[in-house]
Formats: structure tokens, C-alpha cells, sequence
């Protein structure tokens, strides 16, 4: 029997954290069409509730060193303020949304990730995801929403990049779904040119991505993105589509594909 | 066919806060017999978090008066921190807990309370708890642990009695289940004499707690705390426990019942 699809798409949060731009999100995402689910970031409210509280953000990278005051900080604003404030909304909104952290029903299980090189402190990188158990939530109407937290089944929660999240979920879901991942960030695409906006790339290929490298289009920050689409390609999921907030739908964005 | 036993486990903040304490609580739980819920409370926790960011926590009749600074700290709190806690330490002890606010999966739904005589904000009182979807997780091996924040399902998150929580929580699983409804409090049971922790009250019905009211054996708080009980009795639960969280298990405390 073919698969039914289902979409997982991950929102930044710049995003979720302002009033207007959520909202405006939530509309794009309830209309998506068919089984969906939502991963959602928070650094930026939990590096100014940590600002408020006297804890200072430390940065290494560009990921967040999580000592035992930073994990009570994102704890508190990925797990409670973001996640709720989503699951609340979707709910005025129609959508049965229940609100998750991998430790919510086991659903991600993670393991503390090594002091060396770097020692980020509490976090975890994910091991398992029940994909059954979260296909099992979808097929019961549900809409999970993933807060960026998971943990290491000993009892001990650990902060975890939601981008990551994205994608093991999207991944484990594979075994039961057509799955499209889809990741919003600043642009409404890849970009062929970066001073246009409007030059979005429709659709990457293994083989156009090796043109697009070769020729410099891609490059810095986006190419270990790209290549980490790649892999969860490889890994079962149908299709990645980058784009942003402000142009999600089905048919918008870059759309990177594992065939020609 | 006969129903279930369920036991529901209300557990103030005091307790859940301290570590020591959580993890004495929890061990008791997770040795508690057959299907099992819990409800939290977490206002100590609230209020320090919210006096650390210059938010005074204003009291009215003992109950927390909601504005919309406070509304962010309780769902951080109730919904983040302290749900997580229990959730993760419950998963590392082998219970597959969930952790659920009333928004969640729509399980409670409240209506905000009139402004008047007090305005206490966002507070909203459950108006329909949906048992069967309780029930339906409950039936998935799945332990609901429920923060004390509900939604309007117009996108409104409401702070909520947890007390209220779990006596709506138990009616509502009375259609599923034989419900026993514990409430976890600072002695081990009722106190015949109030100077003596050990003269705990092993059973009260509705005769003998109109004698203990005449002799005045029960008065001030007691009073409509056992009022409530028996509410609930009528309204379906089998059984109503009052204990401490250091007394918990399936024979403890003063045991209410309908019937002689």
C-alpha cells in the first residue's frame, strides 16, 4: 500500500518568538495540506530570559554551552513559554496540537554528547526517535509539536538543536510516511544570486548540487546545510524544501530531491 | 463489564520543587499498582522565578491574581520546568510519561473567570475535560503528567487550580474507569487532633464527617477541601485519599467513600 504523505516542517526562533510573525505562520501551516508536524526553536527568548535572570549566554561556534542554569532557562521557554504558547494557538486555530519534548512518551531518546572538543554541557545528540509512536499521535488526529529538548532515558533532560530534530524525525517517520521536511529560514530559497531575493533555486538535485558547488553558488554556511539534506534523502525522507516563514506552503521554495 | 482502577495523584508544589523530595515522591508513584495520572502544582517555583525577574506575584484569597507577565511565568514554570522534570524523571524510572497541559490535545478546556468580584486575570475554571482522549492515552501504556495550565481553545492559555485540575480530571475518568483521586498534603491524613500527626482519620463517609463537623473535629480549610471530596464522589469518583507525599501509596491516608 503507498505511503500517505506527511509534512515536518522547522521554524527558527525568530519566528515563534514574535506575536505577528507566528501568527502568520500558524495560518501558512494550518493550511498545509494532509498529516503535518511542527519542530520549533527558542534561543533567542532564552537567551533574553537567561539575560533577565543573570544568566549569561555563552556561545562556542554558534551553539549554546547549556551548564545546569541554561538547561532550567530552555527547559522553561523551549518545553513551556514556545511550545504552549504553538500548542494554544494551533489549538484557536483548529488543529489538535499536542505539545512534545523527546522525553514526552520516549519519543527521542539522546546521548549527552562528549566534553571533547568542546564541552556544550547538557546536550544531547538524538539516538532514537519513535517514529511509531509519533505516526501512531499523527494517525490520532494529532499535531505534534517538537520543543528542541530530549532526553537521555537515565532521567536527565538535555537541550538538542531543532534542526537536528528536524531531520531524525523526519527520518524515522520515513519508515511510515511520504515525508517532506521542510525548513524555513531568512530566505524564500536558495539563492542563485544572494543580493536577489527573487533568484530562489527551484529544485537541487545531486547532480545540479555538484554543478551549483563547482560554480561557487553554494558555499559557506549553506553547503554543510545542503549536504545534511543529502543525508536524510538518503535516509528515506522524499523530499527537503527550504524557504521561509513568510512563503510556506506546498508549493513554494527550493525543493531538493534525491532523483534527477 | 467491570471498569479499571485508575489512581490520580495531586502533588503540590512543595513537593515537586525540592529534588529530594520529587525524587522520594516519584519512587512512590511509579510503585503505585495499575493505571495511574499526575497532577502538579509549582507555585513556590513561580513565584521565585517571577521575583528574579522583577515581576511581584500579587496574592488575592491565597490565589495567584494572572496578568499577562505572570501568564509567561507559570506556562515557563508549570508547563516547562517543573512538567519536564517530572516527565524526564519519570521516563528514567520506566513509566512513559506525557507530559500535557489542558491545551494539549485539547484535554481541558476552561473559560476565562469574570473579572468580577476579583479580577484575577488569566485563570480560567475547566469547563469540559475530555476523558476519553485521557483515557485512550492512559490505554497506550502512557502515564499523563497534567501541568495546571488549561487554554479558551481560542488560542488563550489560562492558569488553573491544580486542585481543580485533578478533581475535574477525575470526574471526567469516572465514565472509564473506578477512579481513585489522591490529594497529596502536608500531614499523612485527616488529624483527629491537629497537635498529634499520628491521629490520622482512616475513613470518613458522609455520616461520620456530619459528626466530626458537629464535634468540630473538621473546621477552617479542612472544611471545604472535604466538601470538594465529597463533590466528587457524587460526581463519580469511587474514592477520594487525602495523604502526604512522604505517606503515598495505595494504603495510605484517610480514605473518603460515599457510601456507610
Amino acid at each position: 500500500m503507498e505511503k500517505e504523505e506527511l509534512t515536518l516542517v522547522k521554524v527558527g526562533g525568530k519566528i515563534v518568538e514574535d506575536p505577528s510573525s507566528l501568527s502568520a505562520l500558524l495560518d501558512r501551516f494550518v493550511a498545509l495540506p494532509g498529516r503535518k508536524m511542527l519542530v520549533h526553536g527558542g534561543g533567542r527568548t532564552a537567551t533574553d530570559i537567561a539575560s533577565r535572570l543573570g544568566i549569561a549566554t555563552q556561545m562556542v561556534g554558534g551553539r549554546r554551552v547549556t551548564d545546569a542554569a541554561m538547561l532550567e532557562v530552555v527547559t522553561m521557554v523551549y518545553g513551556g513559554l514556545v511550545n504552549k504558547r504553538v500548542v494554544a494557538a494551533l489549538q484557536g486555530r483548529g488543529l489538535c496540537a499536542l505539545g512534545l519534548t523527546g522525553a514526552d512518551l520516549d519519543v527521542i531518546r539522546s546521548r549527552r554528547r562528549s566534553a571533547q572538543p568542546v564541552d556544550y554541557g547538557f546536550v544531547g545528540d538524538p539516538e532514537r526517535v519513535d517514529g511509531a509512536r509519533l505516526a501512531a499521535l499523527v494517525e490520532s488526529k494529532a499535531v505534534p509539536v517538537l520543543a528542541p529538548l530530549t532526553h537521555d532515558g537515565m532521567g536527565h533532560l538535555l537541550n538538542t538543536n531543532a534542526d537536528t530534530i528536524a531531520s531524525s524525525a523526519a527520518i524515522a517517520l520515513s519508515a511510515h510516511y511520504r515525508v517532506t521536511l521542510m525548513y524555513c529560514f531568512e530566505h524564500a530559497g536558495v539563492l542563485r544570486d544572494p543580493a536577489d531575493p527573487a533568484s530562489v533555486i527551484a529544485r537541487i538535485t545531486p547532480a545540479s548540487f555538484a554543478t551549483l558547488e563547482a560554480e561557487g553558488v553554494v558555499s559557506g554556511g549553506m553547503l554543510p546545510k545542503l549536504q545534511n539534506c543529502f543525508a536524510a534523502l538518503q535516509a528515506g525522507v522524499r523530499r527537503v524544501v527550504i524557504t521561509s516563514a513568510e512563503a510556506l506552503s506546498a508549493h513554494s521554495g527550493t525543493v531538493i530531491e534525491p532523483h534527477e
